[in-house]
């Protein structure tokens, strides 16, 4: 192949690089290919579609200023080449681009782009402090040298609790001693790598968060990573940390690994202690944790679960076309198929729950205990909070005693139905009602909404879930269909009665090797 | 252009995944052109030739496990395609590689490849801990937010003291108050982003560290970073902190200056207070720092800096023969061209020193003082260091105090002497003797001996010196030739008389606007 540039090349190049310089969006548009076939990608993801790449550049606000050091050309024809720039960045750091071009109808076009420049020091958006490691356990246990991503919710210590807010973070002590969880971990050899970010007071499902900014979600690029254990579930999927410990009181487990991917746990309440973690939802709360793959996700189980299983048990796994009602179609169709291959019984004794009344109760209790939780720490700091969970506090605030008292008391007989209505069966679920989301405001609330209302069925009855993904796994040597992108990820959820954790987790190792 | 693969494309493709699972090298070699010309590009750096890139292949131990998600094929012809795929890693995260794929007689072959994988939670070869930020800095003042990666000698409040080896911070305590630089900096507004590495007890010049690993020199892939403030230096060679705060003994800012294309500050002996520092050899260690531009170069310096100069300062600047002599020639090249650009006067009055003896006077202080600093420790913790640094430290004992007393004489009046030849001028000259060299130990002793040569005479004479990088500059707009290599930065070094530090930083402010 030829390593002299084709006619004009170079002279389109140096146009690209100018109109880079200074942020000429038309120019840059111009000099890429038009259509749906042409082609960027960096480490935040592969954008297909000239139209994909132009909202891209405009979102962007200008790349990083930078020279070039190296130029390399291999040249096909004289209508195409491919040119590999090494770059100099002013603000430190090295990148590379790799751009295919073409002479079409109106001169040289990109075609193709591949661009990296050095990373940063670490993503924080997904950690607030970090190191190799930052507490080390024990030289030998089960977990040993397994890499942990605690959620800024957890003591830990020699560190502070940021609660995923500046103001909380400048007003907490340094811990004298680590959360029950994190003190299991470390006695089993695991290693805190680092405290992830989460969403404000884990008052979210998002994943985003108004002072760190918005984890990505490398498996569905440009999407909400879910919360609010945004960091943690980020870290793990990013190949950052192996576990993500984090909480769900109302799905902040069950969201991040149904968006990103990932294998999670919902502990059943009050099995995992909480002791040195700030609350949200006391009767709520929950421990659990996030892994790429449900053999460590069952090894976590046998260090910080119980021995000794309580409740029913038949492993049978039911399916409810009810249940799986409140998910999208899509959804829904990907997590029938994924019971349907696993052997799910239909059951039809969901059919009468009225999942939007029991979101009500656990909304209205959830609000009633967070702001006797955090009230007086909202009040006393106006502005700290970022918009969406200001919003979800100053509802809270307006919630009576009374109002509080009536949802607990209607908590207790939907618990006991919820109980009864599992009974021994292993309940199969979507874990989330859609695919993440795009970081978009008023999107997030009715995603939401609609999240609760399949969620609040573990959360009510304080049972355990266990979500993985639905996908069916292809191996090392399979080749995807050319030209297609990678469907978005979703999770399938395995409820059942109280206490039966470890089967779950052991249910579900069986699943995923047949997934 | 076509989105169908050409025949027998997707099964080379296959062909090369299947390789790259088993890293059967063979296969992979055939499987890129041979020959100058073919590329493989990755966040480590640009390979040209298919002979680097099958030895950095053979050196790697195999790729990292993934399954391709996306295949995406842009057509020129029958001949040439370009395949773009998006991979999900098994450890986690997502990469991507670009290939532009040629039919040659024997078969379909890569001749250019782009790869990047998601990056690690953070670079442990160069930092030890960070975080958003590790310590925040005044809300105000001359330094507001500017990012400080502190190397491993200086103690910051909450952390321990690491020195480069892990028993050495398994023994330390917890900090309870600042080193007195980084207070000053704190004070000023910086941030600390993080502890960063460096070589064993500071006693190295070469970057590497045996336990957490060479941090990357973004400017000379492949080659080490210098030290011993290698992680500071990286740190901000990389754009992962604006000034790295190390120190300099024989020359531990100079080198990594020098090998990273940094600026770099070695501070007059005595200038800086070394308080909270762990020490090498106290009469010749220094407070330096090191950033990517003069002016932060100088701003750090209004902070950190006594006020009022001392000693003699005409601001002329000199270059000797015989100093550019200890240098290889293509850096001297370099450096007297510089000097002639600068308006460097030729000198004479250094052509009769002996600089191999006053590098062995170097030496054997530096080794006697550095024993009694850590004789006590070194001799507890047998097999705690590496090799490189235990054999020195091992030579180091045997310094006998009547020879530690005799160098220290030789000392006195060597600096006198220094003082005297340099006078009220600036003397222009190499950082070091060679650009950044491959981390071969046999190759790494030599070039510290060369380089001691060359870096005893501030270290000697006590005298401050500042390092730019020996390069004309090429702004955003400049094509580099097509087809070159980069250039590997080499550091032109002024030295001055004993307190002119900000007249040098000054100084060096108004050539880099020059350069």
């Amino acid at each position: 192949m030829r390593t002299d540039p084709p006619a004009g090349l170079l002279e389109a190049f140096r146009a690209y690089e100018r109109a880079l310089g200074t942020d000429d969006l038309d120019a840059l548009d111009r000099l890429f290919a038009p259509g749906p076939d042409t082609l960027r990608g960096d480490p935040t993801g592969l954008l297909v579609g000239h139209d994909s790449i132009a909202a891209f550049r405009g979102a962007r606000g200008g790349a990083p200023a930078r020279r070039l050091v190296e130029v390399h050309v291999r040249t096909v024809d004289d209508e195409h080449a491919l040119v590999v720039a090494v770059t100099e960045l002013l603000r430190g750091g090295r990148g590379q681009q790799t751009q295919l071009w073409e002479r079409g109808p109106t001169g040289w076009v990109v075609v193709a782009a591949h661009v990296h420049t050095s990373a940063a020091a670490a993503d924080t958006r997904v950690w607030r402090v970090l190191g190799d490691p930052l507490v080390a356990g024990a030289a030998v246990g089960p977990l040993a040298r397994r890499a942990v991503a605690v959620k800024d919710l957890f003591a830990v210590a020699g560190q502070r609790v940021g609660a995923g807010n500046p103001e909380w973070l400048a007003d907490a002590d340094v811990e004298g001693s680590h959360a029950t969880a994190v003190a299991r971990l470390l006695a089993a050899g695991a290693d805190v790598r680092g405290v992830a970010r989460t969403d404000e007071l884990a008052y979210s499902l998002a994943g985003t968060n108004a002072h760190s900014g918005t984890p990505p979600n490398p498996r569905a690029p440009g999407r909400v990573p879910g919360g609010s254990s945004s960091g943690s579930g980020a870290a793990v999927a990013l190949g950052q940390a192996d576990i993500g410990l984090g909480t769900d009181t109302g799905g902040s487990i069950r969201v991040p690994a149904s968006y990103q991917g990932l294998f999670g746990v919902r502990t059943t309440h009050g099995s995992v202690a909480t002791t040195g973690l700030v609350p949200l939802a006391p009767t709520f709360d929950t421990v659990g944790w996030l892994t790429r793959d449900a053999d460590l996700l069952a090894e976590v189980g046998d260090v910080l679960l119980p021995t000794g299983s309580t409740g029913t048990w038949s492993g049978r796994l039911v399916v409810s076309d009810a249940l799986l009602a409140a998910a999208q179609d899509d959804v829904a169709t990907r997590v029938a198929a994924f019971a349907d291959a696993a052997g799910a019984t239909p059951t039809d004794r969901w059919d009468d729950v009225d999942l939007g009344a029991w979101a009500e109760v656990f909304r209205v209790l959830q609000a009633w205990e967070a702001w006797r939780a955090h009230g007086d720490w909202v009040r006393a700091h106006p502005g700290a909070l970022g918009a969406d969970v200001a919003g979800r506090f100053a509802v809270a605030s307006t919630v009576t005693d009374a109002a509080g008292r009536a949802a607990g008391a209607a908590r207790e007989s939907i618990r006991d139905r919820i109980v009864d209505l599992v009974g021994d069966d292993v309940l199969v679920v979507p874990a989330t009602p859609s695919v993440a989301p795009r970081p978009a405001p008023a999107e997030l609330d009715a995603v939401r909404a609609a999240t609760l209302r399949l969620t609040c069925v573990a959360g009510l009855g304080g049972l355990p879930a266990v979500v993985l993904p639905a996908r069916r796994g292809t191996g090392p040597g399979d080749l995807p269909p050319v030209g297609r992108r990678a469907p978005l990820p979703v999770g399938v959820c395995l409820v059942a009665a109280p206490g039966r954790d470890r089967d779950l987790l052991a249910l579900a190792r069986d699943l995923a090797g047949t997934g």
